[in-house]
């Protein structure tokens, strides 16, 4: 039996010796490769924080001291080491352990949010109750360099650097990467702090002292930092921390437990807020991982554990966009790309190979990016943003205010929109169609097929007075592209037969859905009519004439029902006096618990089995002349 | 005949002499009291960028070179000095100088912005576009101490200290304050360099040297700031603009204009990157701002010239918010109040004088206010966020995952909402009924009167487990609260008269709009019942037999038209089969230009003349038994 069985919370830690936690953390790596190899997840971050997770749950006492990830796909050490072992073969499968952290799994799970940059402001808020209701408790925010990048960290470490009486650890886990290696100034300083040669000098000292010592006393190491600490006042430059007037400890070698927990327990003991600065190694202790040179493993799919090689992908909705973004930069020298710091996921690998001048990688930074796009427009240039739709939501205003406002020619590709899946609530990109339904002048394609991703993309990129963007979802277009049997106005008409009894309008990946949708309907003796509206905004006027024609009109997207592409076309064919009967189908409004993208589907009735079902009821309760009320949505 | 009139564009500054451009500065200040006086405006910022106007003009060569204003509200200056002067008594009335930079107006305006932190970004993109290009072309961004608090500035900081091709200069306009003293760890580090002896020292010897000498050579400047900077570097703090590998220049007065002009002209030289430190004082020369402490009249109302005494207010409807959450911090200790760097605008000045260790001034940083409301929220708070509806749009991702995800009991004050007018485009709150309304879990109130902010508020406040949202227009409330006849679930019947042909629908502040429409249509011979939801999210079911009972439905909201209460409403009924004819009334889905806010509404339709009209057409059309859609909507 293995060590990790005997682990049923943070409270078994303490007693491990010396050996026993070094055995731990190889069983715990090789737990990590035997569970990701089969279904893949975040295997490179997380081989990364073995010693330091090991680390905090010896030095502080969670769930009562509050530990928040930053990018909770760095926790799956930490559900291991937290009663949740027995369970971590369900990893990201439906019903079993997220891949995030999540309040329903674990009482030591508080943050469940994905998106970066978050957690020095969740643990900022966190201490300051703490400190008003008098309680003593630690907070912890584990923060990576590339998280730091992002603008909230710097709101939080600007609010954080004045609270001198809350308790309050930041561990900077500093493994010079997010997704990419960090980019800018902030990684440029990293760098300095980390390779000052006097800084090397006495953690050498300090691990040769310490290496292999047990239960060495907190003043040994104090004595030893102190020294350091001297010397980097004298001999490094200043730190950017401390400018802001946060303590700083570090740089600590991260795969050196003991050394964490000596800074940890340092740090712990200071009562006020401190950056704990800890330098890891993505993908360490696992070969194949370490070796991988575009992401050590960040997110991987299936792989084999020996060689560490993932099966060979289909073509993805992100490999049309990649040729194309490609195809256009040859031909257009105006055009330009920007990613937050997800080059390869988002697709423009290929055009930065090909154009380095005009790509710009900004960090974990989608305000910057978005408004430094609308300067670069209006120099004259076309950027093209690569985004996942969920994380668009955070530069909202920066579409609204500085890009559309501006009348600025930026394209937006908003890649993993929809149900997503595997990655949890805070990955769909159910949301776009929504939000951005409200910007002016905005408009958005959904593209329904691989040839309609570069025929789409090339009209968005063709507008210069306003912002486009075109939404990309998650995994494999058709096999075959959808042809168009007809066009109305902008819109590509798929299907017409048997008469006009039904008109399904169904943007992007849904496309392909009305059209299986239609063919069991015309089985059973229904007409139908199926259009893909390609530009989901503005909403093609030609659809007007169309829903005065049929019975009954049906929306379907994969998008959140509320104030989406649905909810607009019903809106403007009450504005044009069409009382067409309407049925809107859609994500329901709620966060969606983890599964894969097929199941959710399934699960929501968004598959053409329970589709179709749905409107032959409806089209037999019109025959019956009932009201569709009768019927209900969900 | 004063200088001012005499000046046509920038290149008419480069020939006087310092004399005149003493008394060109004054003449400015003259202008900026005489202007802000009878109107108002945003005089104390301006009164504090005289000087830095003039140099930035002088140095740099606008329109060719770039001049991008963070918070474009300190542009006045600027626009006396690009062609401006004539009509500045226009400002901030219809048709008339706006009171932000202005595309329409003059070449030399080009980000009309007024969302702060977003200047940096900008000019990274336009100084990258210029670069790519191959331009000899400066970009100037003038940002605000406070401004740097956003984390966006930080983004693009970041992105920046990496580009040294780029002739880029960032002027930080340091006055300590954004509205209101600039907070964090940042602002303690500008003091640091601020005040450190040897720099004023030097700062001194500068302009002993310099005074009133004219044409001053660049070399002797630079000689006495390399002297300058060899002592910083040896015994200032390094600064943490440095840290990231940005040249730094100052501090500089900001209010000696040939210091000024001599530090710009070095950082243009530079040809990379490049900080310039300012330090002016907001209110700078006109006594009555300089003296006063709430802001130094950041942003005033009409005054008296000699005295700068403002007409006294009538109560908005921030007061009555005011008022109601010190009242209920009295009783609930668990509640504390975060502002984004607007304590006094959005009311919660007198919860701070009561409660200061229950209050959080954030700086500029709405997404830090949000998710540390989160954190605040799971350490068993409930923090009450205070900040205008149009800056929530920055936080939109961290209300929707970091708040509603995690089920935070966080309560959103949303001031200035619907149509604000004064300040223009960028200032409306037209967009939060709508992109909120996707948030699983978030409510959303709209008060209709004084009594039912207190009552909401109360409301929202008692939710645990969801945020709340509770939104407040501009301006007044009406005079008399308006009673409830009757209630319909949650929603209050305000009229109910004559029979059931029309329903009106109508939150916030057109309730009372809505109850004046009533009267009308009465008048007419029309039967109407006006209902207040009072939440407008989630809409209340109460909703569905009162419009199947009714011949004609209409919603009247100071949102967008899109996505918004309406759009909702008319979603709801056709789900729930209710076929009765439907007209939503909102704000065109547009950006509207600068007017009051009267006007805007009767430009928009939105008053009770325009409405009342409109719905008798739509009645009559129904009464001859035609469709709606012979009536346009607008």
């Amino acid at each position: 039996m293995g060590l990790l069985e005997s682990i049923s919370g943070p409270q078994d830690l303490r007693d491990l010796d010396e050996r026993q936690l070094v055995d731990l953390a190889a069983e715990i790596r090789d737990e990590l490769v035997r569970t990701c190899a089969p279904r893949g997840g975040h295997l490179g971050p997380n081989l990364g924080v073995v010693e330091l997770t090991l680390a905090l749950h010896r030095v502080f006492d969670s769930p009562r001291d509050r530990i928040v990830f930053d990018t909770g796909h760095q926790a799956y050490v930490h559900k291991m080491l937290t009663g949740r072992a027995g369970q971590f073969d369900s990893l990201r499968t439906e019903g079993g352990i997220s891949g995030y952290p999540s309040r329903a799994e674990s009482e030591h799970d508080l943050v469940e949010n994905s998106h970066a940059s978050t957690s020095l402001s969740y643990a900022d808020g966190l201490a300051k109750a703490y400190a008003i209701r008098g309680e003593d408790r630690h907070v912890v925010a584990v923060i990576g360099d590339g998280a730091l990048t992002g603008g909230m960290a710097w709101e939080a470490l600007n609010n954080i650097a004045v609270g001198d009486d809350r308790r309050l650890v930041m561990v900077v886990n500093d493994n010079g990467r997010s997704y990419m290696p960090t980019v800018g100034g902030l990684a440029k300083h990293l760098t300095t702090l980390r390779t000052n040669p006097r800084y090397e000098q006495v953690l050498d000292q300090v691990k040769r002292r310490l290496n292999g010592v047990r239960g060495v006393g907190p003043a040994v190491y104090d004595a030893l930092h102190a020294m350091k600490k001297g010397m980097k006042d004298a001999l490094a430059p200043q730190g950017l921390f401390e400018d802001l007037g946060l303590k700083y400890v570090g740089p600590i070698d991260g795969h050196d437990r003991v050394a964490v927990e000596q800074a940890l327990a340092q740090a712990k003991r200071f009562g006020g807020p401190v950056i704990v600065h800890v330098i890891t190694q993505k993908g360490f202790g696992y070969d194949p991982a370490e070796r991988h040179e575009a992401d050590q493993f960040h997110q991987i799919g299936p792989f084999d554990v020996e060689t560490g090689v993932g099966s060979p992908k289909g073509r993805i909705w992100t490999d049309f966009f990649s040729d194309e973004i490609v195809a256009i930069g040859e031909e257009r020298k105006d055009v330009v790309a920007i990613t937050a710091a997800m080059l390869y996921p988002v697709g423009l690998d290929r055009f930065a190979a090909r154009f380095p001048e005009r790509t710009f990688d900004v960090g974990i930074a989608e305000q910057h990016a978005v408004t430094s796009a609308a300067g670069l427009a209006m120099g004259g240039l076309h950027p093209v943003v690569a985004i996942y739709a969920t994380f668009m939501n955070r530069a909202f205003d920066q579409v609204l205010m500085d890009v559309a406002l501006h009348e600025c020619g930026v394209t937006f590709v908003t890649d993993r929109a929809g149900v997503t899946g595997d990655d949890g609530a805070s990955h769909n990109g159910m949301w776009d169609m929504s939000v951005f339904q409200v910007v002016p002048g905005l408009r958005l394609a959904a593209p329904r097929d691989g040839a309609r991703v570069r025929e789409l993309l090339r009209e968005a990129v063709a507008v210069e007075d306003a912002p486009t963007m075109v939404r990309l979802p998650k995994g494999a277009p058709p096999a075959e592209d959808i042809p168009a049997v007809d066009r109305a106005g902008s819109c590509d008409v798929l299907v017409r037969r048997g008469g006009r009894d039904v008109l399904i309008v169904a943007p992007g990946a849904m496309a392909a859905t009305a059209v299986e949708v239609g063919r069991r309907l015309t089985d059973q003796g229904i007409g139908v009519t199926v259009v893909d509206p390609r530009w989901v905004k503005p909403i093609d006027p030609a659809l007007v004439p169309l829903a005065a024609a049929h019975r009954l009109v049906v929306s379907i997207e994969d998008n959140g029902r509320v104030g989406g592409f649905g909810a607009n076309l019903l809106a403007l064919l009450n504005d044009e006096g069409v009382r067409t009967p309407f049925r809107l189908h859609g994500i329901p409004q709620e966060f969606l618990p983890h599964a894969k993208r097929e199941a959710i589907l399934e699960r929501i009735g968004l598959t053409p089995q329970t589709l179709a079902r749905r409107i032959v009821e409806d089209v037999t309760a019109l025959d019956s002349g009932r009201s569709l009320v009768d019927i209900p949505i969900d």
